[in-house]
């Protein structure tokens, strides 16, 4: 062996866990629920000061921003993200199926609480395509444009009010966002951040590629300038796919061609500035650019009447005047709402903690859904549809050396600018325009479709669970994807404990390492002592399997044996019985200290077979063979009283010839916790092999499962000892080897007088039930 | 010391992972997914009549069946028992808003497939009240009483047509058993009979006591003699309560009575019988006494008509002619057909569990719930209401000595008598009397009242399971009280998982094992290494819980730590660069070799509030306080050009002042599981730690972890490196030690490299978001 290698040299006594505890100090923790309780309501000055800081970052930011050094940063950053943001928000808007003035306001208001709450500095908010396409299936539902619809004599056709039904949706609009809102806010105050956790990457990648697909074929109606009836519920997307096909036919190719060419012009200069981005001191606003040249070259040239194109249109210029919620509708939007706070929230916090991580800051997860939850709540009185983070904004800021939230206040500016004034010279924008600049932005989410690939070589769980969010986001919709995949991916959790393999371990040479020998060829086992191994929580959805395997690993199931038993001691003891009273006569001159010996060899599959008539079944595993041999030393005892204790019980030895073993350790270092139910599944194999004699080892037990174990009542009189625990599996080996002769008859005669009290407990199968 | 005591003597080298796998010949496994495909699918004989007899259990315990020692007992006990079945059917059919005669067609048609199908020998299937209870409440909602009313002139009040309306809801009945019976054959063959795990024995019993209260409350309306209108829906109880108790002063006294006396009886006889039930060859058959008794006194003295009392009235004889389930109501019977499917076999499991617990044998999951679809599946086309085993009956038929189906087919004779032939006899039967059996067999439902009490005390998760559930189902109603119950007992291991507390651990005096400095006293820490255990699976809803934990126990950032030293860098450059132009004249002839050192502290504390402007909050942990030294030795380099790699780094050193450690152990003993983003976790904390030249190694990585963790790529270049992974932290701790004074440089640059590296790849924070 290598020289340099440093030596493992323990010499030390043996310890069970009391000997250990006692001998090293055990300290008892208390945890006092009442102390924390007082601490969490105590009111005092630096206490509130606290409290308004955390809830009003700003007063921590603001006194120390360096405006010297910052702002002309911020300024440049936020101006040139807020010309990305105008054609961003209109576009969303698009697919919320609003009127494009609502994304100008689903840019503006939201940013005046984030200003002051939010806790990550480079982060804007504003409108996501994801959450704009949820909205947007909720706006034609509550409001399809067959309620809008009148029939005029003058074009014998039926003329939708577009203008009453875009009133109507910016109203839903507002109501839902208030709603989504109200949920944000009280999940922020209920310190709920961490609902965040249940969102798996597997299933958020699923979900946002299925909503990207779906993002996708929403606006190749824009794009292609095509009538699509639109459709909700499950299946929409693809209803909306037939019909987009077939009606391309009729595509609008002035539309195409805008789309087209705008789209094709983004994907270069993006590809470029991508390239050479460290040498460009801020992002090219080319979104506004593009909208900017096609408004120029479609509303002079009058195009929009020529070909008919669908165009952006009036844009109302001013503030909105605010309007209040129509709580009535809350009911019917509740999943949806529900849906859309907390995939809002999600995309938030993984945005901030990039974040954060990036710039070394810290971004609280309460003080976020807070922040997000007021953004929308002052946004839903002006009709915006609901935000989360602005992704490629909030990139654009941070690209271009944004520091703080003034950055975002100058995006408002610019959005507050074309809300007041250029919003008029938007009209003739051709919508298939907009159309591109979302399909363009979808690059990244579509090139996820390649996920399932490189997951499945990774982990097929995960896989499983990017594919099943990915298909009932698609094909349902998107609520419905959200809680398919989160419900899915807790599943595969309780999976992944119920699928673990308990493997016996035996010790690796001289070491004081213990394996599984299928893996390691080096193992020596200890004789009559089986070691288990279970790496995974001990709980109600696998204290049943868990009790198999170590029947399987040990090739012994103590229940059958110890019935076995007893059905052998009754048959022999009626036989005494019978042999008795024919003995009588003859044997009452002789002595009755005559003992009569007797050994049989019944093979414990045969027994086992007797009270198990389901045999024969392939699927079924072979049932182990280990033989028991019964010496049955009969002390000539007379006839015994049901119920009543025998004067001196018979001795009963068992062997087992190939799986003998007197000790099984159980290493239950990977149970990292056990519930009520696991806790009765130990007591009851230890009280189980205790009967036949065998010693119940635990080794590696963790701390706070020992806790737990002690609490849930697992070392009360007659459980489990204390001090058949044991602080590792060595020390386990050494003590059963140690004991290995000294094992008591006295033990059987316990294990009888158990077996008498099973019989006497049998009234209570109804409550053993559970 | 206790010279009894075994030593604890080693003396091997110390191994890390790769080392110890080469000495002791790991064999590389292999599961081959195809091979397991070829197997399920090979078609043979003895597959073919394994399937066969699997399926069909009467083939293998028929054969084998000693009609000299069990046919006796079988039919004592199945009679007796059949008695019980008889009212306690009617009983129950009145629960599920039936006329009494269903009750006992569902005591009869679905023990014809379970005596072929069922694996449990002693097991009765037929009503159990809270099946029954829930099928009420559908048949109540889709068929209420006011859609039968008709106004008669006659009588000047509305009159119900009760003939129709019983026929209308048996209709229901059978097609909700129907849709039930598909969903219980579909879960049997597809194996999902493991589904019944996810029910935790707390949700089980706190949703049985609820439904057991409920059942109470539905049965005073029939032992006062009231008329209540019938409620549906969230808090239906409550409304039914209030009903009850309003119409208290119109009590029936007959009724009452007669509910009263049969009620008091059969207590006092179950209490006796409980007592002396091993005097009793088979228990009492109280039920059907008093049901003989009661219509005995009843019918002849004429008493329904001269009290007005509710009795059962008309019982059709004969077998009802089968019906075709109305298949188009099965969209609103979903979600209570899933919830009695699954309730329904799980009560069925556990019963047979606690049988072939008792007795013997096996029972195989998947068979029963194909066995107990095909029983409702028959019945569904006469009309019964969904069952699963019958609890009293299947005890009593134990009690009684009962060994296998046979038993049941008595019962089913009995019912059948009752059927064909006494049914006629019932009629003047009051319903007070059923009311009453009904009462008293919920006692020991209702005594689990007290379980949050003694839950509370060994689990305080366990108890607020039982009491989420007990009050979900109370007081919304029985399917929504699955559903929360179930979501909430999952809910709560994943809960577990996020509250684990990571611990930091020092070695115990001179021993190899290593705990908690808190909990023990005596322990030891060694310098320079730091060593934090972690007890929970290692997944997405605590990948991040377990960084922040790391951070917390180690008081490191490594994060922020790294930018803290970039920008400490950046600034010391400019201001060399600085200082280099202006000496450039004045040095211009001095050699270029010259070194300038310098030292300087900085508090690690104040870097990170360079980062961190949102301190100051009361509520979020100090940071931790550990100050940094950066010995910032140049070797007078020239300026850089950006990207550009400097000729020779800057050799950079970190000293630890109060918290030193240039080793971190991971004890991943309590990991039992661990997904992507657990890896990917773990991933970034070895890059961070390395760039900061501390080692990060794991120690007691299970062998499905580790396999996880290959699978997943955490092995792979550039990430976590086999040799720093251990057998046990003892070896990772002189491995640590070992190699501590070999810190090479190198690793600096290493770090200054993939810093640069850091700095590239910042384009890609849209893909580093999740």
């Amino acid at each position: 062996m290598e020289p340099d290698r440093p030596r493992y040299v323990i010499d030390r006594p043996a310890y069970n866990l009391p000997d250990f505890d006692r001998e090293f100090d055990k300290k008892s923790r208390q945890f006092l629920v009442g102390e924390k309780v007082k601490k969490l309501f105590r009111c005092s000055v630096p206490r509130l000061r606290g409290l308004l800081s955390r809830h009003l970052p700003v007063l921590s930011w603001l006194p120390k921003y360096k405006a010297k050094d910052n702002l002309l940063c911020d300024v440049i950053s936020g101006v040139s993200a807020g010309t990305i943001q105008v054609p961003q928000g209109m576009a969303f808007a698009l697919l919320a199926n609003l009127p494009p003035v609502n994304g100008l306001y689903s840019s503006f208001f939201p940013l005046i609480p984030y200003f002051f709450m939010g806790t990550a500095h480079q982060m804007v908010p504003g409108t996501f395509a994801v959450l704009s396409i949820m909205v947007g299936i909720v706006c034609v539902r509550l409001a399809p444009e067959t309620d809008f619809g009148h029939f005029n004599d003058t074009l014998n056709a039926t003329v939708v009010d577009t203008a009453r039904m875009n009133d109507v949706r910016m109203g839903i609009s507002g109501t839902l966002a208030c709603l989504t809102a109200i949920i944000q806010i009280g999940l922020g105050f209920m310190q709920f951040g961490f609902v965040a956790i249940y969102l798996s990457e597997s299933f958020i990648r699923g979900f946002m590629t299925a909503a990207g697909l779906q993002i996708l074929i929403s606006v190749l109606k824009y794009i292609f300038g095509i009538k699509v009836p639109p459709y909700s519920g499950p299946l929409a997307v693809v209803y909306t796919l037939v019909d987009i096909i077939r009606g391309l036919p009729d595509t609008n190719i002035a539309s195409l061609v805008f789309a087209l060419v705008s789209g094709v012009i983004l994907i270069v200069v993006k590809e470029l500035s991508a390239r050479y981005h460290h040498r460009l001191p801020f992002p090219i606003p080319m979104e506004i650019i593009i909208v900017v040249v096609a408004t120029a070259i479609s509303g002079p040239l009058n195009l929009p009447k020529i070909y008919n194109m669908d165009i952006v249109g009036e844009i109302p210029l001013g503030f909105p005047a605010p309007i209040l919620p129509s709580v009535s509708q809350w009911e019917v939007m509740l999943s949806t709402a529900f849906s859309l706070a907390v995939v809002g929230y999600v995309i938030n916090l993984a945005m901030g903690r990039t974040l954060a991580a990036k710039h070394g800051y810290d971004v609280d997860p309460n003080q976020e859904m807070l922040a997000l939850g007021c953004s929308n709540f002052l946004g839903s009185f002006f009709m915006i549809h609901v935000i989360c983070c602005a992704l490629s904004v909030t990139l654009a800021v941070d690209s271009a050396g944004g520091t703080s939230q003034f950055a975002s206040l100058c995006v408002m500016l610019v959005v507050m600018v074309t809300m007041l004034a250029l919003g008029a010279y938007l009209k003739p924008l051709p919508k298939s325009v907009l159309g591109a600049l979302i399909a363009v932005n979808l690059k990244n989410t579509l090139l996820q479709l390649s996920d399932p690939y490189f997951l499945w070589k990774k982990s097929k769980l995960d896989c499983s669970v990017w594919v099943v969010s990915f298909l009932a986001t698609f094909f349902l919709s998107l609520p419905y994807g959200v809680a398919i995949g989160v419900g899915f991916s807790i599943l595969v959790v309780i999976f992944k404990t119920q699928f673990r393999n308990g493997s016996t371990m035996v010790q690796i040479m001289e070491t004081n390492i213990y394996k599984n020998p299928k893996v390691y060829s080096k193992g020596i086992s200890t004789t009559g002592v089986k070691i288990v191994n279970y790496c995974s929580p001990l709980y109600f959805a696998n204290a049943e399997i868990f009790r198999q395997r170590v029947i399987k690993k040990t090739g012994l199931d103590p229940g059958k044996l110890i019935l076995a038993r007893r059905k052998f001691l009754e048959k022999e003891q009626r036989e005494k019985v019978k042999e008795e009273k024919k003995d009588k006569e003859t044997r009452r001159r002789k002595p009755s200290s005559l003992v009569i010996m007797k050994a049989q060899t019944i093979s414990q599959l045969e027994l086992q077979n007797d009270f198990d008539m389901n045999d024969g079944s392939a699927n079924k595993p072979e049932p182990p063979t280990s033989y028991v041999n019964f010496y049955y030393g009969d002390t000539g005892l007379g006839e015994q009283v049901p119920g009543q204790e025998p004067p001196s019980p018979p001795a009963v030895k068992l062997e087992f010839q190939p799986v003998p073993f007197h000790t099984l350790i159980l290493d239950l270092a990977g149970v990292c916790f056990i519930d009520l139910m696991g806790i009765k599944v130990l007591i009851k194999m230890n009280l189980s092999y205790t009967k036949l004699g065998i010693r119940l080892y635990l080794a590696n037990v963790q701390a706070q499962v020992y806790e737990e174990l002690e609490a849930g009542g697992a070392f009360e009189d007659g459980n489990i000892s204390r001090s058949n625990l044991f602080p590792s599996v060595h020390d386990a080996i050494l003590f059963a080897q140690h004991t290995s002769g000294e094992r008591p008859a006295s033990l059987n005669v316990e294990g009888e007088r158990q077996e008498l009290a099973f019989n006497i407990n049998e009234k209570d199968l109804e409550q053993e039930m559970f």
